[in-house]
């Protein structure tokens, strides 16, 4: 922060966190379009959208990283979250003023710190000096670890906490869509031939014949279908029959 | 940093990072002595010496921890380190200015940001505003992570991380260790009681009759043994025969 102009360079790799959804697939293209070998990263933190694993690897095989790690984490023992813990509901069908309204339950306790870390002890370890978040407009307004301020006082943690961050060039963490919308990712996800079939978005899914189906209700599905109307993108979600449109 | 001033307060519950080592059993010492509630995690990291976990265990219960947890965590699969890779040596006989310079090959990536990062999401989840942690002096001469300008660094990122570091009274990292050699926190620890005789220091032990013996030979153990020294306390350490002076 702010990225470096490594535009198209080469024998760069980067250290990219993979969610399963739109944004993450996002990034992983711009990554590799700026020329960077990229290492993926999924966290299995026992999310109950577990659909967004196996999504995760789709995305990683189909966008050719370089290789994919689901890294075990069990953050969601701790509690506190609806998308981690069983007794609390997932909101659903809440309107854009509801959702931007204070922390949201769907908040797990410093999960991004916690992932950043963890990729940050990855990249060392790769000789990758570079790390890739899809964090941007929409989540932070909810979520305090997706805001500009944390990434640029994360990474200069990790300048701190590191070998390489203390003896050599230091790590950079980029996150190109952080003033972006959703339709402004999709439009750019498109241009970059990012296929979001593949991507999963949805905080609760509903298994049809042993297929997830997005609820098209909850906060996330109502983002993600939004984002493709402002982008002028046919939206290629496989809704639930009694949330979707299709 | 720098920690407030409440000594002897009620009511209060804290994170304790434990690691089964002295340093950590002699801040859980003090916390307590501070009248916090604590609650103790140590981190399984795939670790060779993987008898601290036990000894964690054994501490956190002799010494009244509110809670103990073991968190897995498999940070020793990215390689690069002494302390988790069975093909690098453990450094052995070394003196003080030998291990003093450079970054030591014991170093794991980022390993106390990850660390710190899970605690804090612990802490957050219980409701907890305080962490403590036991990096100190010696330590800092070769981890990059166990610097005062690293925990300051990340004692902010962790109050723009979490929702109660946002919204809340903020997050507070205590390193009641910080300028402490290993001979002042020994006397410290005795004067509040602390058994260092349930302890493990070792990096590398040897195990006889189902029972782990402390090399005697490794940067950790030397340490350990001229800080008894140092503090003039009788060293309980079962040390392996070849290693040791007992």
């Amino acid at each position: 922060m702010p990225p470096p102009d490594r535009t198209n360079q080469t024998d760069r790799s980067a250290v990219v966190l993979l969610s399963g959804g739109l944004d993450s697939a996002t990034v992983l293209a711009i990554a590799k379009s700026q020329g960077y070998a990229c290492h993926a990263i999924a966290f299995d933190y026992a999310q109950r959208h577990r659909h967004e694993l196996d999504a995760a690897r789709i995305v990683a095989d189909t966008m050719g990283a370089g290789s994919f790690r689901v890294f075990p984490l069990n953050i969601g023992a701790f509690g506190g979250s609806a998308l981690t813990d069983q007794t609390l509901d997932v909101p659903k069908d809440r309107d854009e003023s509801a959702m931007s309204t204070g922390i949201p339950i769907t908040y797990v306790p410093a999960r991004n710190l916690v992932f950043l870390s963890i990729a940050l002890g990855l990249a060392e370890t790769l000789g990758a000096r570079d790390l890739f978040i899809g964090v941007n407009e929409i989540d932070y307004s909810g979520y305090p670890d997706c805001r500009p301020e944390f990434i640029e006082s994360f990474q200069k943690t990790a300048n701190l906490a590191t070998s390489a961050g203390v003896t050599g060039d230091g790590f950079t963490v980029h996150t190109p869509l952080i003033g972006m919308g959703k339709g402004d990712i999709i439009a750019c996800g498109t241009e970059l031939g990012v296929d979001y079939a593949i991507t999963h978005s949805c905080y609760d899914p509903v298994v049809h014949h042993q297929e997830p189906f997005a609820c098209g209700r909850c906060d996330s599905c109502l983002l993600r279908r939004a984002g493709f109307e402002q982008a002028g993108v046919p939206d290629p979600t496989c809704y639930a029959p009694s949330g979707g449109t299709r």
